[in-house]
């Protein structure tokens, strides 16, 4: 049966990177026989600018009708003109939390060809090769009660809850475990357990699961302010990271340092399981929406066409196809195409367009 | 007056890299005529080893009517023998909170001599020198309520409340700014504005501060993700950069891996300061017990020692003997006096005991 994906391109560059990763997935459809039918839906700024309202009604059913979300970007911050309702309405956490996609996967792969361009020295990140088990729909990015409060001597009070349940842990725990299974069968599950109690929760819940159900998995538990020196000293000693809401976030932004530029990047967040396997999905690039270079069509398109990649190999379930896209961008590195963020002084620069060009040549020649 | 310094070298490698730290000191007492007194204190596990109290009353007595503590490490996780109401009692949180050194200094500079040790290429982190302004005695790591709960039905939910007050905000942005006057006048102020109510006020109040009382300071806001990238791309951009307690947690070991080591890497914590503008101090390596080398004398003790020049700036007021401290480890470094931990393949490793007298050589010689 065709699979249907909900095209969310959002705000700054999702346009411009989602235009090309739809492009590649096209190649997949004509070439491969990939059954894909992908379909645009408004959703944040542009909804508000046409509709009024940043997650329309449509594009909500269509969500809930669809097989997958290919997301671009949103904005946040900038949204200022749209107001707090709307704003919470068409956000991304709402709609993470709405479908329950609790598993953020964020693979990091130093690549050969961006050597030169990486901050790092070549011996520190050769061959690294990790992958983020980033929990989505819990902790502090959600945690009750929050807000800005007014005490009665004036006082100006600004609180999040960080809360996890035991269930919560041992979900994103189990993914962790399970992946980890499929490539070097080592998991460090990171935590603050020496500061905070939902720390202590998380690093018991993780070693119970894993003395339960996967004693052959390599285990080891790490804090949070280690592993951010670990991921900048030694990335090739981490296989799979299974952590938090918010420590996820800025840890797999450290390791984006390791190609030089998060433009690289994809993510993939996913549900459980239903009865016949299937799970929700939301594809997109770690990267946000850039406004700065929004519209000037020079944004990298490989974090959004490697977050395609992911959707071949979750939601279509075609792991050859998945690595036939993932070597095309790699032997496009290869033949020297670079966008500006990860271009080195004097090397010729591609548009976002003429990035996915490479791609699909190579997927061509491959 | 002579100052006293309260000397707690606490565990694992606390005491070993802190007698070093107290014999430099002791050469600026007999060769500078800085006034100090310093006298060691039982405190952490060899405290509960010799007397059943992570802190005995002695040593508090001692700190409350000291000038300032130099602080070797502590263990946390590890000290699983010593029951929590006396680990809580003993730990290194309560005595920042009791002393309300809310300002957590910690300068990160790039050391030429170690540029091959790095795990960065040379053009990203030469000539960086950045400094964290961490508030350090609230947030997530004071909120409550905290803790783990059983619900009725069964579910177990680990608890922490990050939380911050316009005043606790408004004086580590000041802090940051004064700070800033006397480097490059450039202050990043880190939150999660996008996703926490309290990094909106945070937010806020940093903008406030800045508008009414620093203008000629130049501030930007930076989401605490996007820090983390940038410590990786680009550490050489920053100046001063003021964040929460966890934020400045993580992303200060995210910068710890400019030098290679967290063993390089000093820090003070300090208060507001009363009347006649003394602050109460907390000199501390960044690095923790590292238990695994404790007792080997192969610790790294230039954090220790860089934390002793701290103290030579902040609690003596003697900026040129802070200076001319700091001037005598990079000239240790240049000579190519290194410990294991920055050491290159086939390089000669020194011993910590080694490493200090390098360094106390370098004063003798300059
Ligand atoms: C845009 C923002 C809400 C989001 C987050 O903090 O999760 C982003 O940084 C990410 O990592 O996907
Ligand atoms: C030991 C631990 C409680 C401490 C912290 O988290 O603050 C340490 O990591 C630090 O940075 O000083």
């Amino acid at each position: 049966p065709t699979l249907d994906i909900v095209v969310l391109p959002g705000d700054g560059i999702g346009p411009e990177v989602t235009d090309e990763a739809v492009r590649v997935l096209d190649w997949f459809v004509t070439h491969r026989a990939v059954p894909l039918r992908m379909t645009r839906h408004l959703f944040g700024s542009a909804a508000w600018a046409a509709e009024r309202t940043a997650m329309p009604d449509r594009t909500w059913a269509a969500i809930m009708a669809g097989d997958a979300i290919l997301f671009g970007a949103t904005g946040s911050l900038d949204q200022t003109h749209i107001p707090p309702e709307e704003r919470r309405k068409g956000a991304l956490l709402t709609m993470r939390r709405a479908l329950d996609v609790f598993a953020n996967l964020r693979p990091v792969k130093a690549q050969p060809a961006l050597a030169e361009a990486s901050p790092f020295k070549a011996r520190t990140v050769a061959g690294a090769d990790l992958v983020f088990v980033r929990e989505l729909t819990a902790g502090v990015y959600f945690g009750t009660p929050r807000g800005i409060e007014t005490l009665p001597d004036g006082t100006r009070r600004g609180v999040n809850t960080h809360a996890y349940t035991d269930a919560e842990i041992a979900r994103a725990a189990r993914f962790a475990f399970q992946l980890a299974r499929t490539r070097r069968n080592h998991v460090t599950s990171v935590d603050k357990a020496n500061v905070m109690e939902a720390g202590r929760l998380w690093r018991d819940v993780v070693s119970q699961v894993h003395a339960a159900e996967f004693p052959d998995v390599t285990l080891e538990h790490m804090l949070a302010d280690n592993c951010a020196l670990q991921l900048g000293r030694a990335p090739t000693r981490f296989d799979v990271i299974v952590t938090d809401n918010l420590f996820g976030d800025l840890l797999s932004d450290c390791a984006g340092a390791i190609n030089g530029s998060l433009g690289m990047l994809p993510s993939a967040a996913l549900s459980a399981p239903d009865a016949d396997g299937r799970r929700r999905a939301l594809y997109e690039p770690i990267h946000g929406s850039a406004p700065d270079i929004a519209g000037k069509g020079i944004a990298n398109p490989l974090g959004a066409i490697l977050s395609a990649a992911m959707l071949l190999r979750w939601t279509a379930r075609l792991p050859a196809e998945a690595d036939r896209l993932e070597a095309a961008v790699a032997s496009a590195l290869d033949a020297g195409a670079r966008t500006a963020d990860i271009a080195m002084p004097g090397e010729a620069v591609l548009s976002t367009r003429a990035m996915a060009d490479a791609v699909i040549a190579a997927l061509d020649a491959g």
